[in-house]
């Protein structure tokens, strides 16, 4: 674990010099972000109001009828903690009313259409308060495509996507987001129990140092086996980065091809 | 309008050779579009039907209880002269249960969340149907930005993204899209009687020479003056075409410049 130990104090410096230079460039001073009360979302609010002011800042919640009211409860303590603006938009109706045309969707056709309804109703919040769309997608999830494109991945620009989970825990404590957050099992909330490491089928101190290795480092399948890493865990990992490419790329449009 | 003629014959071979790459790389053969019934979605519902064959192909009409019944009767009528697959949902029960809680939202914010409802569908469907979204925004529209981010714009690729208004029509005709649809003032349908060109202040035509002369050949302000341009239409679609910089790019992840 030694290897995602970052210097916390120097990291968020970095974060709010970035996320100021964002605005400036920008010509905005104000920005929104979608709250859910797990430590990704609760960590950019924390740099979001030291960086701009709590004032600048707006969280919106939007809980599905599903959603877990300890989340809710979670994300009010972060409004609270670092005083910014808030506010609740429900999605339970619109996303009720479109599967109840389209009923024989699964859980993660379900899902994705959650977090493009939570995307929609964030750049509709950023219009009204004349906002940016600040990202809260971490680079754990970014690299094993763990998002949904035009979702939960939209924004304007994110500060935490340079952050392994592992080390968005550690700035987290740093930065005072509280404890309880930090420490519950991430999750989704995308059904009633579920957590991400039972879905994705391992823990992110695992996958984090994998990642660090495999990506950061750029050592080969051999090398990573070498140093312990499982055979199947090794492969599972590379293909999740490779069939996740096309979400962090720009749609290819022939006029590039010319 | 000489300097936009092109050999539409050529420009077609080069567009399906262009979707069929796209979806070969991609491992898919299914694609589905978003087909409102105007000139560009019907352009690219012909492509994708000669590219891939009819039978991988499904439009999706997404109409809002405002849009007019003449788009979807033209939408109707090119699924029918293509030979396509179609769908139809309805947006209407999910943008009021929304704006029903959002009451004070203007023309402009309705428009994007209608744009971003369309695209969530439209993926959802692509993941029902197992098949790519097939971008429709030609080439005017994004200089312009005269599209939603995270809505029409998004895709998996896009064929027409090259190709000005101007051109769009030309290949048009050459595919066989009804004649009706190229020459029907060009709307976003978003509310009764709006067009393109009534709300941009200025003809297709007119700007897509102009764009020609700004963006590919590069000319000065003081160039284009010369050749007879207004100084205040080159100095507004200059800054719409900055303005919207944005759209076309990704958005900066702080991992990009450490």
């Amino acid at each position: 674990m030694d290897d995602l130990k970052m210097d916390a104090k120097q990291a968020k410096a970095l974060l709010i010099a970035f996320i100021r230079r964002r605005m400036g460039e920008a010509g905005f001073e104000n920005l929104v972000l979608g709250l859910s009360g797990g430590v990704d979302s609760s960590l950019v609010a924390f740099l979001a109001a030291e960086a701009m002011g709590p004032e600048h800042v707006t969280a919106v919640l939007m809980p599905y009828k599903t959603s877990s009211p300890e989340s809710t409860a979670d994300a009010e303590a972060v409004v609270r903690a670092t005083g910014i603006q808030s506010v609740s938009i429900s999605i339970t109706e619109q996303i009720d009313a479109y599967f109840g045309r389209v009923p024989d969707a699964d859980r993660l056709r379900r899902a994705n259409k959650m977090a493009r309804e939570r995307m929609s109703i964030l750049y509709d919040q950023s219009a009204a308060l004349k906002a940016l769309v600040v990202g809260t997608s971490n680079k754990t999830e970014l690299l094993l495509g763990y998002g949904t494109l035009h979702g939960d991945m939209a924004c304007a620009f994110n500060p935490i996507g340079g952050l392994y989970k592992t080390q968005v825990r550690q700035l987290s404590a740093h930065v005072g987001v509280p404890k309880n957050i930090i420490e519950k099992p991430p999750t989704a909330d995308l059904w009633p129990g579920q957590t991400d490491e039972a879905e994705l089928g391992f823990q992110y101190g695992d996958v984090d140092r994998l990642l660090l290795h495999m990506v950061d480092e750029r050592l080969t399948d051999k090398e990573l086996a070498e140093k312990g890493y499982d055979v199947r865990f090794i492969e599972r990992v590379r293909t999740l980065i490779t069939r996740s490419r096309h979400k962090r790329r720009l749609p290819v449009v022939l006029t590039e091809l010319e």
